[in-house]
């Protein structure tokens, strides 16, 4: 990889998901690995940083969350766009080979057995808080993040750059069928509120 | 108003939250309205539709959705940035006329008594699915979608428009700071995904 990546204080991991992107969710157990996208993934506190996603009981890497009670979050970009499409409308069950013909590259960051994604802006390891009742009634899984990492071309000092960035390097946000909008323009509030 | 309200079929209700914008949160009790603004919330099911947000204890919004059972979520505009800004940094303990000083302005959708804010682009009236534990635990709340609505300039026939609407009507994407993004350019992952 040539991207340069960087640490994210902890405290600040929650800003990576703050903007509501479509996430990339990957997991593996007993040397089977699975990369699914979820649109329904959010901040869910600061410190220490938790988060929610919803995992439908049909796909493969719910039961490899599950299984290892880890799993990593991370945010893919425009340029990862038939990817990401892909690699949510494919399923481990029936194509075993799906990551390889989504394109999809692994890496992993040292002290956190997570496989994480090649190319994406924003990574996030996280271990399962385990919530039955709302896992079972409601398909959603709660994570503490344990280490996050971003992309320093588009995510600095705390801040996501992406007016300043390659478009390419923009996150993606999912509507249906098959039809995303990048994130847009920065609009600031002004600094006479308080 | 003037714009052109429309109901959303409750099974695409998900649509409106799907690229994960930041909301506005509306409740009311016994008298006492209130509306804050809220990142985290996201989409959690179809059909019925559902939602989660996440409520802090310190909002007086909380209070009121645990009382009345029953809240707004909506989708808030570029043209509302302040506004926006404006409810999720201040609270009704300590500034009694919080909304008329934001700028709020609420009507009602027949047979849904809550408070709904004028001027965005989309609205979905829930009930409280109650879960004590996730409640206090986590300050997760969910909500079952009992109506939908949007500005038909902006979200017609399922789909988002933004590309052909005003640029003032497009979605908010907190991040920290009184920094937002509002959404972009529409991305296609092509046709020849699955």
């Amino acid at each position: 990889m040539n991207e340069p990546i960087r640490p994210v204080p902890l405290e600040k991991a929650y800003r990576l998901l703050n903007h509501g992107p479509t996430v990339l969710v990957s997991a593996r157990h007993a040397g089977v690995t699975d990369v699914m996208a979820a649109a329904w993934c959010c901040a869910l506190d600061f410190s220490p940083p938790k988060l929610t996603v919803v995992l439908d009981r049909m796909t493969a890497t719910r039961g490899l969350v599950e299984a290892s009670g880890v799993f990593a979050i991370q945010v893919p970009v425009v340029a990862q766009t038939r990817l990401t499409r892909a690699v949510g409308t494919t399923s481990l069950a029936t194509l075993p080979d799906k990551l390889a013909q989504a394109g999809v590259t692994l890496f992993e960051a040292e002290g956190h057995p997570v496989p994480l994604v090649e190319g994406c802006s924003a990574w996030l390891a996280c271990r399962l808080l385990p919530e039955p009742h709302i896992q079972d009634a409601y398909d959603l899984f709660i994570g503490e993040v344990t280490g996050a990492w971003a992309d320093a071309r588009v995510f600095a000092e705390g801040h996501w750059r992406f007016e300043a960035a390659d478009p390419a390097l923009r996150s993606l946000h999912y509507v249906a069928g098959g039809h995303f909008y990048a994130i847009g323009e920065a609009i600031d509030a002004g600094g006479d509120m308080p």
